[in-house]
Formats: C-alpha cells, structure tokens, sequence
C-alpha cells in the first residue's frame, strides 16, 4: 500500500543484494524504516521479535527464510535445520507451518544446486498468492459493508477491528482491513473504530498508521471500551483477522478478540472473521486445541511511545515487584461468529466445508 | 491501608492545619506523594484530575470540599455554589452527590458561624462510615473466597479484578477488595488476575500497588486477557466495584468491566460486584440511563511510565493525526450479574430490595 506515495509490500527480496526486505513493525508508528534480513537467523529473529507479525506475513517471512538458509547451505540437514528453526518461532500462526511445508515441496527434490532458485521462486509465489487472496478477501467482503451504508439512513459504515489485520499483518492488501481499502476507494463513508491492543497496540500502533496513511477515517479506543459502543448501537460490523482457524469454524486470533465476539453477540452486531484459505487448520476441529503462545511478561509491565521531544522511549508502566502473565493468543467458538470473508467468498461460520467441497 | 509500615487513609484533615490531605493517585505507582488541598477549588481539581477517584473516595473528598468552601464562606450563596462546582467534577459516581446532599443537610440548617465546624464533623463522619462500609463487604464477601478454598483441592482461590476498587477507591479497605485482603489475611492462598485497565491503568498502576504493599500475590494481565483466562478455568470468580448500580441492579463501573462480565457468564464463572449502599441509586431502574462519562483522548494516546533511569514521562503511543474516544464506564446489564456484596450481606442481583426492606 501507499506510504509516502510510494507503493510498498511489507517484505520483498532486495534489489540487486542476496538479502531481503522488510518494514521494521517495532519502530512504527513513530518511525518508518526498512530493514535487511540476511540470514535464516534473521529470519528467526524477525519473526519472533515481531518485527513481522500477521499470520500472513510471517508465512512470507518464514518462506524467505527457507531461501535465506539454502543459500548458505543447500543441502537436506540445511534446509531441515532451517524449517525446524522458522517453525519454533511462533506456535500459532499456521500459516507458519503451510508456507513451510509448501517451500520444503517445492525445494527438497530439487538438486542442492537448484535449491535456492527454487527457494526465491516458491517465496515469490506464496508473496504473490497472498496479496492475490487479500485482493479477493476484500471483494468478498465490500458487498457487508455496503449493505450497511445502504441500511442507514446517513450511509455511514462504522466497523469494529482489534489488532491489526491490515496490509501489514500480510504481503499487501491485509485481510480484515481489505474490505475496508475498497469501501472507501469506492467512496463508502466507512468509519472505523480501532481498538488499541494492548499489550503490543498492534491497533494504537500499525492500524491507525496504516489507516491514516491511506485517509480512513479511524478513531483509536481502548480494548475496554467496544462492548460499550456496541451496547450504545456506535458499531455496525466487527472485523477482525485470525491467526489460525479450525475446520469447524473456531477462530484462534489476538488476545481480547473473544471478548469482542461476546458484546458482538450479545448486542447483535455482525461478527465476521477475514479469513485467508492458508490460515485453515483441517486437521483440527476443537479451537481449544490450538497452542496459544505465552509472551514476554515485559509486553505488558512496559510500553514503548514517543516524548514529546520526539525520542521513542520504553517506560515501565506497573510498580516494582508485580508480575504479569501475557497470552498472546485466545480462542472464538464458532458459535460467536457470524461468518467467514475467504478468498472464495463468504460463508457462515459452521460452513466452511461448503466453500471448500474438496475437504468435505 | 499500610504503606512502609505506616497506616494512612487515603484522605484526612491535615494535622494543626485548615487543610485537607490526600494522597496523589496520578502519581503512583512511580511515586507515594501526599497533598494538601486547600480550596472547594483544590478539591474540585483532584476529583476531576483524578488525584482521588474511586466512587467512595469521590463523596469523601467532595464533603471535605464542602468543609475547605463553607470555611471561606459560610454564606448560603457560598455553600450552594461549592456544591455545583463539586457535583460537576465527575458525572457519574452516584456517591458524589450522595455525599453533597448529606453535607447540605448537616450544614444548611445551622447559622453560618456554625457551618465550619458542622461541615467538619459531618466529612469526619462521612468517612468514617465508608471505612465501616467497606469493613463490613469484606467481611460478607469472605465466605464467597472461603468456599472457593474449599472446593478446589490445592486451596488456591484466583480473583479477577477490573480498575481498581482498593483502599485506595475508598477512604480505607477498599471494596472488592476488602474481602481479598481479609481472605489474605486469614490465611487464604488468593491470587489476583489484576486488569491493567486501559487507558489510565488504574489495575497496573494502583491495585497492583496496593496488593503488592499489602503482601497479596498477583499478576497485571492486559484488559484483552480476562477472558481467556476464564475460558481456560484460571479464574474463580470475578469481583469489581461499582461506580453506581440502578434499584434493578445494573452495575456502571470502569469501562470494560461488561466484557469481563459477558465472559464470566459465557464460562460459566461467578461475577461478583461489592456495592456500598451509597453507592445504590435507588431513582433508577435502566442502567442504559446512567450518564457515563466522555473523558480526554489524551488519556488513550498517551501514557504515563517510569523509564530505566527513573524518570517519570508521558509518551505518545498512537500516530500523530490519529484521533481516540474515551467513554469512561460501561454498564452491565443485572442479568450477567451473579450477586452483589454489599455492607448489609449478600444477594441475587436481581435481589437489592430484599436487603435494603425500607426501599420496597
């Protein structure tokens, strides 16, 4: 998308350098940086320090990886060492593990030699195949959206989301905000509210950035405070991504997103889930099985922001001596969700299997 | 409450001088600072700023600042004005101008040389009645956290609590959790889930203080996390204050507290609220009637820590251009309320008049 009229992907293989590229996440919204990854370490790392994060995007992440690897050491134990690396780095996200099986496909049988040109053209691939899935998952989603504007009197469209479903969570595009890119290009009054995520403020942090830097209209709230605007009739779709989905429609997705789902429920708004074909687990059918990732207690004790100065400071917001626990992570039943956005179209939650008849 | 082995409340006539002290709540838990407020001005202040807040503690500051106003002057026209100014500080604790009404009817009626000394007595006793209110939820409430020891086999009993409803809220013990502490105190393993209670961090900030200074185990968790902790089966019960709660038991409190509640429901946990009777509405059946307050965005984009070298700063954590809403309470609607813990004993919540017979 649009930064500073340049059109950017979040990760790309750099010019002319045997490197690749990614939008350094933990330096926005403050500052707008570029990094390089030249190892599978770097990878690793990028991964797990959430300098990427989407489920998306840490698939392309882990499929650059696997080239970064093979091009050091292009044999079996190489490429083995370097899946069994990526893999460990984030224990929910399955497109982790799908965009790893799809590189491990495409390059084991191919000679040692041929391994890292098979490596860059998979990861091209699976980079392409996500913003090609992300174009589709927005024009499946539009027609929610403008049944919305055509339902109230003054058109106006304001959608709930938590954490950061945009364009940086994946190649480009992003899945939750895609349909709300298109609404507005076609001239939708499309209002989102942006609910901050503690404890990383993926939505204080990259929603509202990535918004802004588009011009959507956007108003930041705490995680608190959407079940209230939902009880006072202020929302009229929730939207949010999912960082795996069970084949009975349970959605693992950032910590909190349940608790939206409830006052979604319970007030009567629409609850939809963006949900990318890579990011369906089938192989499970209880949302409670899926490992959720414990994090780093400093997440939540500490928060990074600017002074007014201008100097990106971490402070320490709790008192000495209290710990904290952080799940990264929780789980949605089915039953809480309205429906599902896919790149094949829309479906509700217990009917993935009839968008996807070759599971059945 | 203690505090480096000394015991304060949280607000007091200043020893041999007209003032009155409190202690400044926006400075913790980076700084333990009394203040003195010495004008019905200096006291409107700190209750909008927020150096005290907390429903209980709200009502005593206001009856002092009727004590710092009628000192200056006694007239009619003085004390009429002072309580307006108070009244307006904050819009929706009922205690406030439960407490305003009480010091016009102690003071109204004596002859303005004697309205000083009868503003005095009547804070003293206003006071002194919440630290007997809030000593008696705790002992009502004690049975609840009693019988969760005794149905689990390791004995622990784990509390979730939103904001801060500590002695810290009131002038000492606290409300919901006055029967932590004495649960604690009698020897019960309590740990507490501490909300961190976005955007002004009243759980990270003052109930993580608190019960860290009183010896009591817990953990900060992130607003977003309640929920998956219950879903887990990580939480017993939740228990939380209350800014105002409607005749029909609708229970207004910090924003965020009807997710936790919708959540508990959903589990399957017991949702507790410890109600002061001041703090009954009793003109009110239809919580969705409570005026809840719309505070600064400032308070959602910016945040307050203490960097590595000890310093105190505010930062900015959203992009500039990038605007928040900030609703300060939501209400919970009596049907995700499993009971009330109030000074006369507990009750169903749709159960308020059974204890309080005068108000049937």
């Amino acid at each position: 998308m649009r930064v500073n009229d340049t059109w950017y992907r979040t990760i790309w293989r750099s010019d002319g350098r045997d490197t690749v590229s990614i939008i350094d996440q933990t330096r926005l919204p403050h500052a707008f940086e570029v990094i390089e990854l030249a190892s599978v370490d770097d990878a690793v790392r990028a991964i797990r320090d959430m300098q990427v994060r989407g489920a998306p995007l840490i698939g392309a992440t882990a499929a650059w990886g696997v080239w970064l690897a093979v091009r050091r050491d292009p044999s079996d134990a190489g490429l083995e060492a370097a899946v069994t690396a990526l893999a460990a780095a984030r224990p929910t996200a399955i497109n982790l593990r799908w965009a790893l099986d799809r590189m491990r496909e495409a390059v084991a049988h191919v000679p040692p030699s041929g391994r890292a040109d098979a490596a860059a053209a998979a990861a091209s691939a699976i980079c392409d195949d996500d913003v090609a899935i992300n174009r589709a998952i927005g024009q499946h989603g539009l027609p929610l959206l403008e049944e919305v504007a055509r339902d109230r009197t003054d058109g106006r469209v304001r959608v709930l989301t938590h954490c950061n479903a945009g364009w940086l969570a994946t190649v480009d595009w992003g899945t939750a905000l895609s349909p709300i890119y298109r609404a507005h290009d076609a001239g939708l009054d499309v209002h989102v509210w942006v609910d901050e995520t503690r404890p990383r403020n993926q939505g204080a942090a990259l929603t509202a950035w990535e918004l802004g830097a588009h011009g959507v209209p956007h108003a930041v709230i705490a995680d608190n405070a959407g079940g209230h605007l939902m009880q006072r009739g202020e929302v009229d779709l929730v939207l949010v991504g999912t960082d795996r989905t069970t084949a009975s429609g349970d959605v693992a997705n950032k910590i909190g997103t349940y608790l939206k789902a409830l006052a979604a429920a319970d007030c009567g708004v629409p609850f939809y889930v963006a949900l990318p074909t890579p990011t369906i687990d089938w192989s499970l059918t209880d949302g409670m099985t899926i490992p959720i990732e414990e994090r780093d207690a400093d997440e939540v004790t500490r928060m990074t922001g600017r002074t007014d100065d201008g100097r990106v400071v971490t402070v320490t917001v709790t008192p000495d001596g209290s710990g904290a626990a952080n799940p990264a992570f929780d789980v949605t039943p089915a039953r809480l969700v309205t429906g599902f956005v896919t790149d094949r179209g829309t479906c509700r939650a217990d009917g993935l299997r009839g968008l996807y008849p070759e599971r059945r």
